[in-house]
């Protein structure tokens, strides 16, 4: 598909036509690719898509407080969750990288993902205002905030196991990297989660060291809550 | 003056009459008061205000690449500099606090008056949308902003002292706590700041260590710069 195709497609899935597609454009630029990119854009985009989703949080949860809220948001604009919809849109058809980037697979990165996503916020904002970034916005987060289960309230999955273990006086679980796949710059690390009551080891995998044990954390929750 | 009275002449200093006074009368409300209290208009203030400083410095500052706004708006954002507008807007005259807050001077607390000003803007963004409470934020900051020295490029007074002793190859100050002022819950630090060349012995007073840390630093930049 070529570009102009591209750009159109893009537009159709966040549903927004720019009045400035030279705004699009930037937001779709690596830095890689050159001195007019997405950096300062992501800067404004990031603050856009905190505020709606935190909108949409205060709305959809009359009851809970402050700190529920604060956890509910950053488990939803974190970087992996953000590479995901990124991915859905098929964002990296559209990016702009520089030659080491394209060789180096970085359309598929999670944090390029996510950094043009969030520029994309910032573009629509700059293009037609706040209320039209923040439709863009709940466009995408709406049906993730729909699947929240209040009950959970937000917690990640190392603070829920360790609740979950404490509540039951078990002793708390250890993780070790246990491996690291891939080169240096696009690493997945392998982390195991260590139960010693009930006895139990689980995996993750995942682009950080943290991403992993959360990853395996979660597993754990599932196994010891069967 | 009677509350109603009062609360006129915030909303005039804002520049937003409510359309809902429940909100501004929650925003104004201490979780000591009660249950219905600003918390979470709070966080949703706290997103606004980001986002609103945000833009402002993306248009005030074309060239300023994203670490140099994300460090400029830090500096704005920071509980001192909201404290210091929440006093301005005489906004302790209006706060609703409990018994015990009451007595021990809560309403001049920075921490309590700088919550209950982003709670006010979370409360205009609910009234009567982003852009209103965009006015708003713009009308207390834009003067901030257009303060702002461009080359100083928003870096705080402690690194701005170090990166100019480290430039003029001398060596680095020392900070020493030399007391407190005032009750537990109310506390001045008074912090002095100790350069060896050129001799100098600057002092901070602030609600905090590094708050009075970043005065005394402040006191040294200007000295050494003389």
């Amino acid at each position: 598909m070529n570009n102009a195709l591209l750009d159109q497609r893009l537009q159709r899935a966040l549903g927004h036509t720019f009045v400035r597609p030279d705004l699009l454009t930037q937001a779709l630029t690596h830095r890689s690719f050159g001195a007019l990119n997405n950096e300062r854009l992501e800067f404004l985009g990031d603050s856009v898509l905190n505020c709606s989703v935190a909108r949409a949080l205060y709305d959809a949860f009359p009851d809970l407080p402050e700190g529920g809220l604060s956890r509910l948001r950053a488990n939803l604009v974190r970087q992996e969750t953000l590479a995901e919809i990124a991915t859905n849109l098929r964002l990296g058809d559209s990016l702009r990288l520089g030659e080491g980037e394209l060789k180096s697979g970085g359309f598929r990165r999670p944090s390029i993902l996510a950094d043009a996503l969030e520029s994309l916020f910032g573009a629509v904002f700059l293009d037609a205002g706040f209320e039209a970034a923040q439709r863009v916005v709940r466009g995408l987060f709406d049906p993730l905030v729909a699947r929240i289960d209040p009950k959970a309230s937000g917690k990640d999955p190392k603070t829920e196991l360790q609740e979950l273990l404490q509540a039951r006086r078990l002793p708390l679980p250890e993780y070790r990297l246990v491996g690291t796949e891939g080169e240096a710059h696009d690493q997945d690390f392998i982390v195991e989660c260590v139960l010693a009551k009930p006895a139990l080891r689980t995996r993750g995998v995942g682009k950080s060291r943290r991403a992993a044990e959360q990853e395996a954390a979660r597993q754990a929750c599932a196994q010891v809550r069967k």
